[in-house]
């Protein structure tokens, strides 16, 4: 079988220190890759350039939030019920399967199974005990008296479940985002995508927060004219922002405007055009908090389109669960012109009883009892330690008051450009990747764009001698002092050195040579254009800086 | 009882968004922290420093692997053997303590529970069972046949099972140094001193990879004359590297030279000089893995001098143990000058014998035979998917051959760095916290170093006029388009604007009045001179981008 595009990247990836499978010296595990030295830099560019967008333009603010996440988040969340694949197992050798891996889609898994159309792939054997699959990384923290965890499926929980702290960091102002740049987990059944279908991911996420009945954008006026590219299940179409909300082809100005933010960004650090698009999600496609959800997908010639991000609407999901299972206050404030004097309930903790009942936690409870709201509840509960507590109603007194009102409470809407980085990262290498010949031979290439380049410039002396040696070196010194990341060799001949700076994508190299003893000149070489221009050597940093 | 520093200061870190803790609406889990907006850009900060020396400077490479690490790595590097606490638990309400936690140094913990010297704090009763507890969050990849793992106790050991390909990567050529700055998890078994005992970390490593026979750093010459803080563990003295390296206070040049790498980025970043110093391990102290140790130590009021970073000489050790473990060729080559004919015995494989015994894994088996190496072992290993399988007799013979060997092989040691990011990102804090009087009120200002600073910059139109607004937010605008984050603010006094930039550590406040609508310029305030300067609008930019 001859290679494909695949095969021949990941195989320059780990030669030259991009991609290396994981614990390869222990036999390796199915849905863990390493980045070796090249791999990282060109992870921490894009990473740092989303940022640009996010942080610097959008202006939300990042956090950064604990992987191991206690059970009652993501019971909360919905993960413990619905993070799930179908899976069966083969009875003789254990092997498990998902199911959309095996079974032809027009077949339930039932009826597959009972009319024996599908056997073990692995062994042939009869497979059996179709069931839904928990994909979290289960875990517990401490000893002895544990408490259960999972690694995050997401980062967006640790954003959701401090809502109440940074809507106060946002002044109690909407819309405001909130970014987290991370690693997430899902113990998928049987990967089997490279990196493509990860255990271990790296992702950035964004959550912004909308008052429900107001969806507009601030920025999206100033980009309302610019074009999606559309993929509506049939054809690829272009449609301005403008004229898909008008059209209700996209439901409103939030989910447009961070379609566009996210075109503009996989666009700019790389990726092919002719390989983007936007698809939307049919509703049986939906994940259990989002109400639309838009993927940009990416083309690989061996995967087909593969989501590389997902813009969803989560609508109030995820603060609503949280609201009712923690009873915290993660409501945001319509604020009215004028107070407003209402009835309500009043929780009255009565401390001789709480005292004796609850001894030490009698005061928590008294806390959290004052700030429970009453309904028309007939049993009051409290959480405590994580755990749903009942106080029992001679522990207090309900006390109608009149309270004054500042506004509407609402639970705020949140739309989540999710961003998986590991596939950005792969398909940055597939959409750059280039084979030509030169000479007759084989040679590649990687266009990346200089801002992604994980090296900026190869610096060579031309030859061996010291005196070239020690100019080289001070060039290299006085880029890498401006931050700018180098690669210094002085192996081999030029054009073989030029030949490693292409393979790894590297834009620009530097060639000390005898002229430049004299006349202070070095020679850069363009990798796209292979064009070579003299530059005074004191201008040199200058130069690169208006590149990168 | 009145607030200490330490209380204060996570009192402000919660409510400007610094740290928050984790699952707070749940109840909270001690040893988790979340950081907040200006938390999260602290620590990008901090360690956006640390690459410039490691990776620039010290022309380090970074790799990224993952956090779920197989069993067969960390069983290898001694970590399921050796990564423990001794614990003691009570019988009554099932707590557990770490016995370095509750009990007298001077005691053995045997002593003291046959002596009933100590009770169980929480609920008075006897305390039983001392034992070893294994400080690794356990987890397991796949379903069914599933693989047993743990979450990462270090950094470290993603590197060290990639120094074969890292080693290509160096292009064979010993020092070289990778880092890998990422998440560490330690299940302490009661965590109570805040972010300074954490069950997930965030930690920075180098392993910097030698010549045992050549220690001797590349940029020891140029820091030789510079002071090093010691601590002997009488009193503080302060000795130049070479003269602690001649003396054999510090037994190598590597490692006194990334002990000044250490010191020079703490103090750079703003640790206070007079709160910092080194200390060397007594031998009792040593991690399983070290021969030789010193901890940066920084002084806090509340917990006296905490290690923030350990510069560990761990020789050969991890790598001789995941030779011995993986069967992988992991050694360097000390070239000879001219190649020498040898003696050897190779083992070549049988493959009538393999095929029908090992079916599809003869292949893998073949090659793994062909690269193993016969001393004098009756019986032949090879790893084969983690397991260690034996290789019957009649399924290989084995030749004497002549060899031709280039060089000496043999294992490099390994300087480690190790840097907990969370607890100096506490101390910058804590070292740089002032608090002080204006008019008579309490004022507490952040004298944090502008370039860890989390906001550089306060942006503030004088009063509401649109005109004002506009012009600021176009400044504003400005600064995050070229890379410095700011914080705008139109609500309050200038002086309660002011105040809250001084307490988060903004060195520069940038305000818009009228004036500025007719001379184009705006009044830049210093945080720590509290001087104001006029400056062109135009000028800002590069005002800024030469301090930052």
């Amino acid at each position: 079988m001859p290679l494909d595009v695949h095969d021949k990247i990941m195989m320059m990836a780990k030669r030259r220190g991009f991609i290396y499978p994981s614990f390869e010296i222990y036999g390796g595990v199915a849905g863990f890759y390493d980045y070796g030295p090249l791999g990282s830099q060109l992870k921490n560019n894009i990473e740092n350039i989303w940022r640009k967008y996010y942080l610097l333009k959008d202006n939300c603010v990042e956090i950064n939030t604990p992987t191991v996440t206690l059970y009652e988040v993501l019971s909360a969340s919905g993960h413990v019920e619905e993070f799930t694949d179908p899976t069966v197992d083969c009875k003789k050798c254990k092997t498990s399967y998902k199911v959309e891996d095996i079974i032809d889609k027009k077949l339930t898994v039932e009826q597959a199974l009972k009319e024996d159309k599908v056997k073990c792939p692995t062994c042939g054997s009869k497979l059996v005990d179709p069931h839904d699959v928990n994909l979290m990384f289960s875990t517990s923290i401490g000893i002895g008296d544990s408490r259960k965890a999972f690694l995050r499926p997401e980062t967006a929980q640790g954003i959701f479940t401090n809502f109440h702290l940074l809507y106060r960091h946002a002044r109690e102002k909407l819309p405001f985002g909130v970014v987290q740049i991370g690693k997430g987990y899902r113990n998928e059944v049987s990967p089997r995508q490279g990196t493509i279908r990860l255990r271990e991911f790296n992702m950035a996420e964004a959550e912004v927060f909308f008052d429900p009945e107001d969806k507009r954008h601030p920025g999206f006026d100033s980009v309302k004219d610019k074009e999606l590219y559309l993929f509506d299940n049939k054809k690829e179409t272009k449609i301005s922002l403008e004229k898909a909300v008008k059209n209700k082809v996209i439901n409103n100005q939030a989910l447009a405007y961070y379609m566009y933010i996210t075109q503009e960004f996989l666009l700019s650090i790389g990726v092919d055009p002719k390989k983007f698009r936007f698809r939307k999600h049919a509703s049986d496609e939906l994940a259990h908090y989002a109400t639309e959800c838009w993927d940009a997908e990416l083309f690989s010639e061996r995967f087909g389109w593969i989501e590389c991000v997902g813009i969803a609407d989560r609508s109030a999901y995820d603060l609503g669960a949280h609201i009712e299972s923690s009873g915290t206050d993660m409501y945001a404030l319509r604020k009215y012109d004028e107070p407003k004097i209402v009835d309500a309930k009043k929780v009255v903790p009565k401390m001789d009883r709480l005292g004796p009942l609850f001894k030490d936690k009698a005061g928590k409870i008294k806390e959290l009892l004052e700030k429970t709201e009453v309904k028309d509840a007939k049993k009051i509960f409290v959480v405590l330690d994580g755990k749903n507590v009942e106080i029992p109603a001679d522990c207090y007194e309900i006390k109608q008051v009149k309270e004054k009102l500042f506004g509407e409470k609402f639970v705020p809407h949140v739309i989540e450009p999710s961003y998986g980085i590991d596939r950005i990262l792969y398909f940055v290498l597939e959409h750059n990747y280039v084979e030509t010949k030169k000479k007759d031979e084989e040679y590649t290439l990687l266009k990346l764009n200089p801002l992604v380049a994980p090296i900026k410039v190869g610096v060579f002396p031309l030859i061996g001698d010291e005196k070239l040696l020690k100019v080289a070196k001070e060039i290299d010194d006085s880029l890498r002092g401006v931050g700018i990341t180098t690669y210094y060799d002085d192996g081999g001949t030029i054009g073989r050195r030029y030949a490693r700076m292409d393979e790894i994508g590297t834009p620009f190299c530097v060639t000390v040579d005898h002229d430049s003893l004299k006349d202070k000149k070095v020679t850069v070489r363009n990798r796209d254009t292979t064009e070579q221009e003299r530059i005074k050597i004191e201008n040199l940093v200058g130069y690169f800086e208006k590149v990168f």
